[in-house]
């Protein structure tokens, strides 16, 4: 056995979170690293999305919209809340990040008028540029990409509201919040956090930092399944100066009084636009239970000695072959990219091995550690994989 | 036994659809006459949602992605297009009918430049209005709520776009679609069609009237399960002018390759916003396989004959107890609406008996019948249940 191999081993033994692994339901001949894109299943997400389907649907049906189906967006919120250090009330699962991160933006627009322009990091995930576009045009705003090393210069007081990628999905980069936070409110702007890449990986502190809105997905370190509801984090002081575009009957004062005009509810609801869709609600609602015994601050300190761990292995197994492109401190998620110029066929010959990561344009390999269920010697493997595919060509 | 029990009896063995019930999970105690607020489920749904958990999801993982989870949203759609007479390559399944609303209003007002003026049925349900107060406000439109009857004089040449309901959520009223988008045509105005209550309901016919732009949801006579994702008819004639807001990686020409700017796809998939929401949404896929047997006439023709048979019962049992709000003509969906001032506890008082329907404030007692499960027995029972608790107060 290499050292490294040895390495693995012991880490795994010693691993605090180890016995979460066996909560998720895992292949035993894949390697997976993707979770960052898509989390693995909770073995019990299976059972509750059949007991939706069979007794809740298939039994009481109509009923289980007053026993629980219409206030479920709330109540899986306040499961997702502790995970960015929101106080009960403000966050609530619903639509997709995209559009949520419409409502976000059009509402902080209008939060801060006489304002008009919208900054977006330039490296953003697409969606939250494309969206961010729109709301500019039907706000009558600008739009300024910028690098968020360069927030500084972008900031003025024509600045309604910032919008930023917690962890940059490219390079896995970690963003300083509480520094990014702090220096749009000094320009008077509103701030807008995309926790996508964040959420599940690191204690996050949405209201001690004063953030303004946020919104992430649930479908990578959450493992709510693919393309679950995402959230959206309105804090209770602006709650009632929210005022989003999408104003269907779910975010109402009373969607059953059907009245002909809309009022918005007067807490998180209002973030709420059509009718929930509650299969993928209630399969993220129980595999949010996941999170009940576990804490973050282990989950970060055993992503960052993961990653860590990988990003040695790659040093020692592959020389030069690839550069690593996530930062070795800190200030990282739990994701590491790698650079090569033929990071996509890498990817496809690491997926027939069994060893499953991504690609992202034009050239990097993406590599992602959920605490919970990856392994020490999972990290090693990929590694090995990695560096016997270089070495053969 | 009765007349009315006999003529039950006789329509239940000669109806064509009768062997289509056996297609879904029912329980024998419950009269469901709240299909057109929540479907049944088929039968095949849960194994298909369970199939996508534990096989898709848990051993395919993130390859499921370019196995055909991302195209789902089109694919489904093509299952939907021959219910409302489409085309291949102009319905997508996304979102909720509420954001798909919003998408086709403010693509419709842009695709109608100089005229400012959102037309709407006064009556609509709710979330439609409210969607179109808050397009209108986007886009700098006035919003102009009319009585469907007086579309006449609401039209002029300020008029963008009419938003109608194919069917009215409380009385049940099937409105002209041939002759309102002729004449919103005429006025040089867009159409938008809501059919939520109406597809699965009866034949229509998007491509042959020439309509511009239909919203519908799954969650009703379509089956797909509580908070379904909805659907969005655009035809292949306006999809290159169709710019919606929600402008989201799903509706890009090339999702991953992480482009900058947004720049829509050719087609349909245009009209797509965030990440699909998988499990709802082959769910969905699943129960639409009930209508590849089945004719929409049948169904239109028993729904008609169940509904008329309904409403003489209704008439012979229970007097002039209650007020028959719903078209006794063909100009109804598959819905009987009563009026009555304690509509409330008569709903809840006949749920106590196993006989769901529902309730709609202020005073109306709603019915759905859907033909693929509803049989005349059921009708029968249910105006004999409702005539009992007439009877004694």
């Amino acid at each position: 056995m290499s050292d490294l191999a040895e390495r693995a081993a012991k880490l795994d033994a010693e691993d605090a979170l180890a016995k979460v692994r066996d909560e998720f339901d895992l292949d035993p001949a894949v390697v997976y690293l993707d979770g960052n894109s898509l989390g693995a299943p909770p073995k019990r997400v299976a059972a509750r999305v059949e007991h939706v389907v069979r007794e809740q649907w298939g039994r009481r049906l109509i009923r289980s919209w007053p026993e629980g189906w219409w206030t479920a967006p709330e109540r899986v919120g306040e499961k997702i809340a502790p995970l960015v250090g929101a106080a009960p009330g403000q966050v609530v699962v619903a639509d997709s990040t995209s559009v949520n991160l419409f409502k976000a933006l059009v509402a902080a627009v209008r939060m801060n008028p006489g304002r008009d322009e919208i900054v977006v990091d330039a490296a953003t995930f697409p969606t939250d540029g494309y969206i961010a576009e729109s709301a500019a045009e039907l706000t009558g705003a600008v739009l300024r990409p910028v690098p968020p090393d360069a927030l500084d210069e972008a900031l003025s007081d024509r600045t309604a509201v910032v919008l930023l990628n917690h962890v940059d999905y490219r390079t896995g980069r970690l963003y300083d919040m509480a520094a990014a936070t702090a220096k749009a409110h000094a320009a008077g702007a509103k701030i807008v956090w995309d926790l996508c890449h964040s959420v599940g990986v690191l204690p996050i502190e949405l209201d001690a930092l004063g953030v303004d809105l946020a919104v992430g997905c649930t479908y990578k370190f959450l493992n709510g399944g693919p393309g679950a509801p995402a959230f959206i984090y309105v804090p209770a002081a602006l709650q009632e100066s929210f005022r989003q575009p999408l104003s269907g009957w779910g975010g109402h004062r009373d969607p059953f009084a059907m009245e002909a005009r809309y009022a918005p509810a007067p807490g998180i609801a209002r973030a709420r636009a059509g009718t929930p869709d509650i299969l993928s609600l209630l399969a993220l609602d129980a595999a949010l239970d996941v999170w009940r015994e576990v804490d973050l601050a282990d989950v970060r300190a055993k992503g960052l000695a993961l990653t860590g761990f990988f990003i040695e292995c790659v040093d020692e197994l592959t020389g030069d072959a690839v550069e690593v492109v996530t930062p070795r401190d800190h200030r990282r998620g739990h994701q590491v990219s790698l650079r090569h110029p033929d990071a996509e066929a890498l990817v496809a010959e690491l997926t027939a091995r069994e060893v499953i990561g991504d690609y992202r344009a034009p050239d990097v390999l993406r590599f992602g550690f959920a605490p919970l269920y990856v392994r020490y010697q999972d990290a090693h493997q990929a590694a090995t994989t990695l560096a016997d595919l270089l070495a053969t060509g």
